[in-house]
């Protein structure tokens, strides 16, 4: 079994990119799954705080994302980069330094936005970040969802092309973590 | 007067940026005064918490912002960007959109880090959200302050040819804020 | 009267973003006009050959800058950043350093491209650059000219809502050029 | 035997990232070697001039990376982003789009630079273009030559540290790319 772990960069209940990740696991190939992990819990980064593995709830988060075979980000952009939330979050699990859960840990990133632009600019930061952290960033056409306020629909990917899109990038990424073994 | 509001992108009670904030008081030009801003009270930005402004703490960060002639942010480079939790306080302070507080304000970006490289790549990502909040960016050679924790000593700067250089700076940044009027 | 200067960076004779540049003469706010610089001779940079200020066509290029009271930059998005044509130009024209005839040049971007997402990576590049060489950069929402071979006919931009953002963009992009004086 | 192809960003006859290279092979590990591909013909990027795989130039180059085991690129910074030379070459070698020679391809990154900063801004820019050709960009820990011109004496890496900062990293490079196979 191949063990997706999902982050999506959005507090806020009704989240476009939360929705986006609770579709996928339908889109899955065979023999892989997807869970959402939740930084809702993750406090604000502070170093004076960063001592013997960090708070519960980033232990929890890093030992989700240590399990998995990879990791997908579901993230919305705010001012032209991902919000600072999902930043945090990546912040406390980079710890400490290279060897954290995020080195060589293979990494895929799609986004949701409603309008028409998609979520270009902040999928371009969180892949310098992850190259930061030495994450293997899965090289793919971007999967910007516009307009996504059309295409979720009570909470689901009602879309079907875009359920597609997500079908195949979903093959390949698993397929690439495999090959990667 | 000029009144330039200094923001740390480090939560630590001993950061070197903040430091460095808290040494650049007497280093201003005449008639311009630096005060600081905490982000450390500032929550996680959640969407479904954004109404009316925002939480207490953030609308008091809104109104420091508001009232200043310019900011100074000094910020850490985690992870090849800017710390989650300062891109977190941009985040609410941004809010709503193109009227906010950040917008048409004077920004200036330095940057304090104990290795050699300096904080290049988290000025870029910063300069990057702030061109994205409609901020106006100050075009100046970067502040990289390297090996900070030699320059910093016992929470002051204590490096002569780093104080000049921000002096420098400082000087130049304040009469482009009177020029832009 | 404020006299701008315009910059492809395509070279293709049928060219979304020059057309897009040549239909901004029109769409100029009073006391204003745009005229374009061509980039087609520039040849590929070599610090070997930047000698007394460069080859005749860089020096021609870098006189057109240095008379103008801004720029405009009209760029395609090639793999996530702005062409290698365009950059190449910056290089030259940026020369010597920090006294060059781009630094403390007002510089505004436009971008037009044939797919649904526009060239916001390749904007946020430039944006970087620009700042490299302390250009002034323009603070304002990015144009973005999606699916612009349905919006330009005929090498003449056709779309009047288009059309009218352009317009709007420019006014205050002049204003903003006049009061920064 | 692992063969890399190596791309200087400069045209420089003295330049340092080009002299870095040329430092590289005896550095490799067993089975593995590095051979340099020029830029220096490649003409400035025009769409209508690509057409049947484009000008021989482009097309010679082209081949070398399609045989190459993995590219090395080694760039300056200009203007806190890769040279235009290096950039164009780049436009050409990625077409046609997805299918391209750099499709797949895995990639990494040195520079070299007179300062003490180094490349970083060059690098972070260069991977997010290698990002969108889809290369595989290999996760590890930035290598910026800083002070090169005291490092690099006549032509060759003279520094012993930096000779063995690139000995490892070339050899989990190797590694690597045979672990991708």
């Amino acid at each position: 079994m191949t063990q997706l772990i999902g982050i999506s960069g959005s507090l806020r209940k009704s989240s476009l990119n939360t929705a986006l990740l609770r579709s996928i696991d339908e889109l899955m190939p065979k023999g892989a799954t997807l869970s959402i992990a939740s930084i809702e819990a993750i406090p604000l980064y502070n170093g004076d705080l960063d001592i013997e593995g960090g708070p519960p709830s980033v232990q929890a988060l890093k030992a989700q994302i240590g399990d998995a075979d990879g990791l997908l980000f579901a993230t919305p952009e705010y001012n032209f980069s991902i919000p600072g939330v999902l930043k945090n979050a990546i912040d406390w699990a980079s710890r400490p330094g290279f060897q954290s859960v995020l080195a060589h840990k293979p990494v895929a990133i799609i986004g949701a936005a409603p309008g028409a632009v998609g979520t270009a600019r902040a999928q371009g930061h969180l892949k310098q970040v992850l190259l930061g952290t030495l994450s293997e960033v899965f090289p793919y056409p971007e999967v910007l969802v516009s307009k996504a306020h059309e295409r979720i629909q009570n909470g689901q990917l009602a879309d079907e092309p875009t359920r597609e899109v997500l079908r195949k990038m979903l093959e390949a990424y698993v397929s690439w973590i495999r090959r990667m073994g």
